[in-house]
Order: structure tokens, then C-alpha cells, then sequence
């Protein structure tokens, strides 16, 4: 058994910060980190890649829609080559900053609004594993499993991993089931972690309204905007390492 | 006889358009190309650089401060340090658009304000060149000859490349004369055309107050945010072309 | 026979210049001037004011989404009531440059597709109007004839005034056809002028499909970001003015 | 005895926090907001005025160089009339969103390195109460003791008010002992307190270096930036209460 975790980091930006990334990158493998656009500045990627680094921790980008008022939660209309285009600028400004950090990006994971619609839209997923497959460094995409993203990464001949949610409910088809209905989010931090020891036992999802199905899962994304999801992000990797699971980046560094 | 003619381009940004860059790209042999700091965003870099790909321009990054409002020709107060990841990003996203547009960035030219400070301050000097060098690519600097860029570029083993004004009186000691003084800018197309075939001839350039002195040049920078500008550089193009000077880019594409 | 003319101006920002505002303010009687959100910033703020003033060119607010890459054309996801706080915040930081150059704000007319959203969600024009309406100076609106944001801010008791367009074509319920059918612009600026002086006479404005219409009018929006479309802007001047229509602010200064 | 206790508030973005403005609304009496440059938005603004008139704190502007990144702490190269538009952008802004949100905006303090500079040269501090005095609304500034800025505003016929500071230590003539001195900063919040209860009660200020002097002070500025800042403010407040001060605006709502 053996799994990676994964959360969105260096999303504070100039003097402000958001959440706890010192905390978070001693529980995660993998670190999303902002680019840019949503979040993040030359500095702060700078640090977090240094952060990540000294932990060992392997380093994605984050790219996001260049709006920061909204933090990346609100379609910016876009043509999808103009969003190829911006997802280059973002992921080569952090290999940038990356290449004088000593770090290295290895993979990347769209974030909030873009994230979804590149879910959703598959010429958004084409332009975006276009425009990650378009740079060097041979990178890889972290998609949510069985979404457009993913289909187009992978025609695109590219490496895809898969990330499932610890704290979400599961549809029948793999999907997720949408915030706005009942149980659509876990909020005890041990009940989740108890579904996700089992679930990477067994290969089985539990779903709504259905049997447990088989999920493909290379990572848990786990969120660290507040305290409280730090405190859960710790429970599950305990909860893990104590059940004998190898916490590990599904990529090495 | 063989020089560069080099230019700022890609200095629009979102709906704003600064300059005639498709008239320059026919009359300059290398790009110096905004990179989203003081202009330019994703969608200008993409179409500056598949413009200058076209005509078999040259390409190089031209970080700014990141101060849109005053183009980038004003101090913002940072740290060595600060400057170095800030160009890591700026130059970073050029060359990840660049990846997706199917160009290549060859060199990197500071703008304005952090070209002035870099010109004269050794650790802002050294902050960038480290930054360059840690770049992948193998990416060289265009300096003003005889700057502390272009002392620190060469320090740090890379190539560097020197460039000259058409349109500037020097001094004895190869600096610029300041544009406070009389004499300082050359404002008849003809006559600057004139003196640098001389120039290219001989390899000794006029001075205000002494002997002509022998200048290192691989490139001449011409100016083209505006109709006069655009004019004086073809001026400068054909007479350079009717003395049967080589124009030609200081590196290869 | 009196009518009068409107713009959109001071929609530069830092380096970047957009139309010919000088040009335009010898045309038009009314400045939609831009608010730092899709354009414009204090200093480009102040020197328009001044133009304006200097012309007796009467000053009304032309806010927009905070969106300088898309020039405040594209709809950036918010809540009526985040809308209205934005519109606040701009005419305010209008009205404090006007206070200090010496003008005043008159009206509000809001830009791209801000303008178009209000038009048509009444939700949207509502929290625009009440925005506008809170504000002092006894500030008016002006709005596209027939449009929801014409209704909002009639309801909210404020004084509103009606643009047309001279190059638009028009349906028989008095809305503009849309641009994507055939026939929907007029090209030609003589045209254009032509049917707008009768209209002028005679109070009935063609429309595609039907009879001609009676259509209210206070101004007529005529674009300036082109070179094209400032001779647009002189021929209808010049036929309004031969016509012997009075061309005048809807307001005083 | 009367005091007025004023800090920094509403400076957030977007989905970013800056200290604990709840918490601090319920220990001051006058909130300097920030108005959309080196912090804030319209929604951030909006927000901060409703709490602070729920709590009958009186609001001010706190305009700052437009350098988020920077948090305006950094000196933005500007022509003293460059810095008066942009004031009276900022100041006209907050005003807007005061308006819609049923506040009223009653003097203006400048931020950061604005602040800085405003005190010690007297172009800068001349355009800002220049600024300042254009804007509707007869706003007062609240300004350090001693400072140009002080003497720019009451020259400019302008209603001034002073502050000190409880956690500062001061020179014999007034100013305060910079930060790079040893004994610049009060750390203990029970010793601040003290200090500044005996100075209410006498009227004068120990200083570094000579007597106790007498000082104006109309307001106390505290920070609520960080946790500790907080507490400090608290110990404060607590302790003049204690000592029968009556800590109230100085400016009436």
C-alpha cells in the first residue's frame, strides 16, 4: 500500500499569507504550488520551493487564472489557446524560479476555476496538456480521476497521475458528488481517514447510492487554508502511517 | 563588417499596443521581448515571439520591474536577492511561452530602471547574472559595453554581448553622455547612420571632449515606441545595408 | 433640434495611450471617462479631466470590471452586491480626482460588459443604480434606450438619460440588432450621419424588419479607439452641424 | 484626560487576511482603512466600514503607494502631483464605498512609506493636503507630531490632528528614536501602558537622552497586525480605562 499526498502551497502573496505551509510541507509528499496568477510572487515561490526541498518534498505548479481579487475561483472567459498560453507563462515562471532555487518541477495540477473547467471542457484539457507537454522538463499532469483533463493529458502521451479526495463523497461513476448536496463533504478528520485506510486496503471506494467501485489514485489532495485542515491533513497521515501505508511522492524529486 | 540591430518589443499589454513591432521586426535582427514585468502578458509574448520566429529574429528576455504603471522605468526598492528571483520568474515565463510558440529565448537584456541599476550597481549586477546563469539554455546577457552587467556576466563565465546606441553621444571613457547635457542625443536619422558606418568602418567611435576610442560592439540598439523611432531604425538598416555591412543577429536563432 | 455626443476616453493606463482623446474632446460633448478598473489610473484621470474641462466637455464616470487584460469585455463572475461596491469605489476615486482638478462628475455610464450585464440582469442594474444613487454629487445615469438599467435607475428616482448609436442598426422593439447578424453595423460614416439627422427630424428611427420607430435619445455614443472611428466621429459632427442640430451636453458641466 | 486610539484596518486582499480587524474594532476608536493601493479592495472596504460604524468607530483613509506586493513600504519614485491624484483616487474611492455603505470617511492618514515620506519632505506633504483639502467632506489628517506633514496641512488651513506612539521611544525633540537604535521599540505592553497613562496624566513624554517634554497627542496609534499586536492593544486599552482615561474619537462620526 502506498500513497502520495498532495496540497496547494505558496498561495500568499506579497505580505499576506494563506495557511500554514510549514506545517503542511511536514505532512504532505507532493506540494502544488501557486505561480502567479491566483497567488503567489517571484518571492514567495522562491521560499516554498526552498521549504519544499529541505523536506524532500516533490514540487508541482499551480497555475490559475490571473485573478487574484477572486484567488482563482472565478472563470476569467478565455479562449482555450489563450489559456495554453497563460498556463505556459505561469508553470515557466515557477521553473524559473525553481531553476535558481535548486528545485525542480515535476508535474503540474490546475487550480480552482481553471481546474474545474479543464475538468469539464475538453478543449480547456487539450490546451492545457498541450501547453504542459509544449515544456521542457518532461512534466507530468495531476488531474482528478476519470476527468477531461485527464483523457487529454494522457492522448497527449503524457504522464497522468490521479488524486482522489479524502473529506469527499463518491458517485457511482467516480465522480464526485457535488458540494451542494448532503454528505457531499466528510467533515470528521478520523471518519475520513478511516474510509481512505480501507479504500487504499481493499481498491474499493465506498459511493452514494451504489456499491464501492474501483478508483484510480496516485494521490489525496489534502487543503491547508485553515487550521482546521491542517489539524485534518495530520490526522489522515497518521491515520496512514499507522495503518502501515507508505506516504510517498508518486514521482521522485 | 557584420553588427546586430536590437530592439524593445512585445511592450503592449491586454488591449494596450505600444510601438510598431511588426515594422521593427523587418528592420531589427534581435527581439528583446517583455516578459509580463513592467509589459507584456501571456497572449503578447506568444504573438512577439511567433512574429519575430517568422523573420527569423533572434530572441531575447527583457525583464523589468514589475510596475506596469510607470513602464517600468522607476526603482521599486528590493533586495539583490529579491531582483534575481524576480527576473528568474519574468525571463522563466518567456521562455515557457516561448517552449509553446516554438521559439527559443537566446539572451537576456534588462529594461529601464533595473537595466540603469544593474548597469551601475555590482550586486544587482551579480544578482542577475546569477539568475541568468541559473536559467536552462544556456541563455547569454546583452550589456552596455563597459557597464558592471556586463563585468558581472562575464565573471560568472557566461557569454555576453555588448551593445552600442546609434543615437547617443560617448565619452572619453566609452560611458554615455548623460541626456542632461547638450550633444547627448543624436536627433537626425542621417547623421546617427552615418557615424556608426564610420564606426563599424574604422572601430573607433567619436567622443565628446577627446580622440576617438575603439568601443566593443556586437549590437546596436534602436528605439521603436514611436513613429520617428520606427523611421530613424530603418534609416539607420538601409544605410548599414548600402555600405554593405553584414546585419546580422550576435547569435543564432 | 438638439442632441448630445458621448465617448468613451481616459482609457489609457500608465505608458499605454488608447484612441486620440484630444481629437475625440473637439467632437464630443460628453467624456465617459475610465476609472482605474478595465482602464485609466490617477494620473491618466487627472490629465483627461483637464482636457474635458479645458473643452466644456461634460464628465460622466465610465466604470468597469477591475480587468485590464481584457479592457473590462469580459464578465468576471460576481454578486450584484460585490458589483455595487466596485462601481462605488471607482466613481469615488473619479469624483476625488475631479474634486482636485477642478471638474465635476455628472453621470455614470458603465463600460463593456459591465454595461451590457446591467442592461439585461436586472438584478445587476439594481445594484448599479443603488450604487450610483448613494453616491453625491446628484449623479445621473446613462443608459442604452430600453434597457434594464434604464428601468433600474428610473425606479430608483434617479435622472436618466438615453444614448443611441449612430452605426448600430436597430429591431422593431427598439433594441440594437445583434452584431452577429448581417446589417448590424453601418460601415459607412456618411451613412450613418445621414440617418441620424433624420432621425433627428423626425423623431422615427429605421429599423430592420418594420416600420421606423419613435426611440428616446439624449446622446449619441460614438467610439474613439480607432483612427477610423475618429473621422466617424467628425462626419456626424459635421452633418449634425450643418443639419443645424444643436450638439450639447445632456447636462451642464 | 482623552484619548483616541487609531490603527491600520481593512488591509486584506481579496482572499487574503491581515491581522484580526474584529478584534481590533472593539479596542480602537478610530480605524484608518486601507482604500484599494498598498492594501484593500472595494469588498474589503466595504466590509471593514460596516464593522467599524457598527461599532461607532470613526473611519478614516489610509492611502498608500499602489504596491501590493510591497504593502506599500517601498518608496515608488512619483512627482509630488503624481502622489496628490493618487491620494485623492484612493481617498475618493473609500469615499465611494463609505457612501454606498452608509459611513462617512472623516480624516486621512497616509501609510507606510507614503506616511514616511509625507513626513519628512514638505512637496510631498504640501500635495497630499493639497489632496486632502480638495476632496469633499472636510477631512482633517491625522499626522505625527512635528512632522511636514502636519505643518502642510495646518498651513493649508486644514483641521490637524496628532499622534503618538505607546510602543516607541522618543528623541528630546519629539521625533521618534529610529528603529535602528536600541531602545527604539517598547516590547512590554504593561510598560507601554504605563508610560502612556503617566504622559496622559502629566503631559509629558519621557525621552531618550533628556527631560520629559510636552507633546501633542490627540490619538495613540496602535498595531493590530499580528497576534502580539493585538494584545498589546488590549493591554493598553485595558489599562487606560483603568486609569478613568476616556478613550474616544477625536473627530466625531
Amino acid at each position: 500500500m502506498r500513497i502520495d499526498l498532495n496540497s496547494d502551497l505558496g498561495e500568499g502573496f506579497g505580505p499576506w499569507v494563506m495557511g500554514d505551509d510549514p506545517a503542511m510541507l511536514d505532512v504532505v509528499t507532493s506540494a502544488n504550488i501557486a505561480c502567479g496568477g491566483h497567488a503567489g510572487d517571484p518571492q514567495t515561490m522562491f521560499a516554498t520551493l526552498r521549504l519544499a526541498a529541505a523536506r524532500g518534498v516533490v514540487v508541482g505548479a499551480h497555475p490559475g487564472y490571473p485573478d487574484r481579487e477572486g484567488f482563482g475561483r472565478r472563470v476569467i472567459p478565455m479562449q482555450p489557446a489563450e489559456i495554453g498560453r497563460m498556463v505556459a507563462a505561469q508553470v515557466g515562471a515557477l521553473q524559473g524560479v525553481a531553476a535558481l532555487a535548486g528545485a525542480r518541477v515535476r508535474y503540474v495540477k490546475p487550480h480552482g476555476a481553471l481546474g474545474n473547467l479543464a475538468a469539464e471542457n475538453r478543449e480547456v484539457a487539450d490546451a492545457v496538456a498541450a501547453a504542459v507537454a509544449a515544456l521542457p522538463g518532461g512534466l507530468a499532469v495531476l488531474a482528478i480521476s476519470g476527468t477531461e483533463l485527464e483523457l487529454a493529458a494522457r492522448a497527449a502521451g503524457m504522464a497522468v497521475f490521479s488524486e482522489i479526495f479524502a473529506d469527499r463523497a463518491y458517485l457511482p461513476d467516480g465522480r464526485l458528488v457535488p458540494r451542494t448536496q448532503p454528505g457531499a463533504v466528510l467533515h470528521d478528520a478520523g471518519q475520513a481517514a478511516e474510509r481512505l485506510a480501507r479504500f487504499l486496503d481493499s481498491g474499493l471506494m465506498p459511493v452514494i447510492g451504489g456499491d464501492p467501485i474501483p478508483l484510480a489514485a496516485h494521490s489525496v489532495c489534502v487543503h491547508g487554508d485553515s487550521a482546521g485542515a491542517v489539524a485534518m491533513a495530520r490526522t489522515l497521515r497518521a491515520r496512514l502511517d499507522a495503518a502501515g501505508v507508505t506516504v510517498a511522492p508518486f514521482l521522485s524529486g
